[in-house]
């Protein structure tokens, strides 16, 4: 039996979404039970509520707090110690469930998820990782999304191996390529950071440790050259936003020229079969749940905006997660790269901006 | 009279598009002319080639060797020394023209206009800015775009400062907003370069040199949140390619879906006109031609892959940054913002990797 713990309050549609979903996810899966955490007097409002706790399989835990999509990481993690957050993920801690799903504010969970499971023997820091569909049919796995606004040469070599774990893990594959996001494919291209981090990775290939495929550029993202693209969040989160908007922005064009007149309407619905098709085929919704890596613990997160049919594929990704025992792989694959996740650290990476600035960097050492 | 050179051997096609797009713009501008460098043996060859030394505005430069795609900078910049692409440059230094367009290499243009033309005053590091269509039925000016891998604050405001004055030149928007790209809206997301590029960029917008919008997040660039949005060239590149790659990922799944079968064909023939218009809407050679901006002279960049209407655009915003003579306007606008940016240059910014490594800084400084 795999039970997961459902923030049953989080995203922006809370409980209209995350009840219906729930019960969904337990008639697709005979072999899971869900502990919802949230207000039983707003929970037993929605529609599917009854059903869901007649199934047998869903236990209620009550919260009384609500953690907003505007609350600071401060306000989250210090004031609202019973939130529906942190009580899920406290069901991972206490190992009443495999995993956590939520689809509230993605800085208070990351911080929760942090401060309640802490991270993994040999994790610096705790990444995120989603899946985007690429042109070769499948899909590629992207991290970090923003977990990590800098990142020095070893966080990114750590990402790797926790991408081919969790790739591994869910997609059933136990080599995945990973490739390098820089801005050209030669390796002497890049930052400092990155070009560091190229050698770390070629070092880990040669170790065993990954099947690293060299670098990539943006397009390669959906091209599907590689089945993970490593960056810093930073870059990854602002690649999966543009992207996220070109996408809204190209479907709002369409459909601006199939409403323009009476001949386009006709048109539309012509080729309505065909548009749905090709609908289906890009909906983001189907790659909902990102993988909060390098915790002692599994948590998943699902867009804020998720409606019923996206949120429910994020539980599905936390139960494939937890039923392959991600948690495990990731341990496995750190552990056997410790010794050049050490040695990475060891060696102090002169970072990108201390080669690069022009001021010299005893400045900002005390010299007592 | 405007006149322009034209590297006539860059980009994937050479002659057969620049000869071709050169004829194009001239029936297009009769106060235009222009410096057609390459081999004339080759471009001689090219259907169009007679009509547009007919058409007496066309003058022949020769040039012995060409900058291929694959050539490193050292060989371009030092081996190459009458290059096509290297000659077009020469005549914007000479004065011959005021503007030059190629469809090479970009690290090979942009190291070789650095080299002959020099950076403006005021200016550290020239970068490169495109245009991207948005969803309020405009275009969003993005820079840097790949030319510089790392940038301080103070870069930043450079290039908030000279895309500024690239928009109120070619788009005739005296004070057109700036976004500076982050991973949050608010003030305090971000890396420590972020946070301080945003307080210069407040200080820039009271000092009246900037119109600041704030920080925008990647779909901003596509939803036409501000008309500018600022970045490092590494985030930029990335976000261009992804955008890129989604955009042709989205076409080839639309392709597909619409040659299905015998119904969806006949589907395609029925929403072609809606097709098509869509199709135009969403035309990235209408964007085409990137501006090399902070350097004594105007550079501009096309795509490599233009075909002649795409390369034609790029003469057209090399035509309309001259004739509304954009060098001036950046040089008024740096020299405007003179004050700021030596303030800038003056206080060290500690870089994000010295605030943020774990590892003592001390280690890499030498105590003697």
């Amino acid at each position: 039996m795999i039970r997961i713990a459902v923030d049953a309050m989080g995203g922006d549609f809370g409980p209209r979404v995350t009840v219906a979903a729930s019960l969904a996810f337990l008639q697709g899966h005979a072999d899971a039970s869900l502990i919802l955490v949230g207000q039983p007097e707003v929970l037993s409002r929605h529609p599917h509520y009854a059903q869901l706790i007649a199934s047998g399989r869903c236990e209620v835990i009550s919260a009384s707090d609500v953690v907003s999509m505007d609350d600071s990481i401060e306000v989250a993690l210090r004031r609202k110690k019973n939130s529906s957050m942190r009580l899920a993920i406290n069901q991972v801690k206490l190992g009443a469930a495999q995993a956590a799903v939520s689809a509230g504010n993605t800085g208070a969970l990351m911080a929760i998820a942090r401060y309640v499971l802490k991270t993994m023997d040999g994790i610096d820091r705790p990444a995120i990782a989603t899946q985007l569909p690429n042109a070769a049919g499948g899909a590629t796995t992207v991290l970090d999304l923003g977990a990590n606004v800098d990142c020095s040469a070893d966080h990114l070599l750590q990402f790797a191996v926790m991408g081919s774990a969790l790739v591994a893990a869910i997609g059933g594959n136990d080599s995945p390529s990973v490739g390098l996001l820089n801005i050209g494919e030669e390796a002497i291209k890049g930052s400092e950071v990155i070009k560091k981090a190229g050698e770390l990775l070629r070092s880990a290939a040669s170790s065993g440790d990954l099947n690293f495929y060299g670098n990539v550029e943006g397009n390669d993202i959906f091209k599907g050259t590689t089945d993970i693209v490593v960056c810093d969040g930073f870059v990854g989160n602002v690649a999966l936003k543009a992207s996220e908007g070109l996408a809204s922005m190209i479907g709002a064009f369409m459909k601006a020229e199939f409403s323009r007149n009476i001949f386009t309407k006709a048109a539309a619905i012509v080729a309505y079969p065909v548009l749905n098709a090709f609908k289906k085929r890009v909906d983001h919704r189907r790659y909902n749940g990102a993988a909060l890596l390098g915790l002692q613990g599994l948590v998943f997160k699902s867009h804020g905006s998720a409606d019923a049919f996206a949120f429910e594929r994020a539980l599905n990704r936390a139960y494939d997660a937890a039923r392959n025992n991600l948690l495990e792989r990731v341990r496995e694959r750190i552990a056997h790269a410790a010794p050049l996740l050490l040695a990475a650290q060891a060696a102090p990476i002169a970072d990108v901006a201390t080669l690069s600035t022009p001021e010299p960097v005893v400045l900002t050492v005390n010299p007592a």
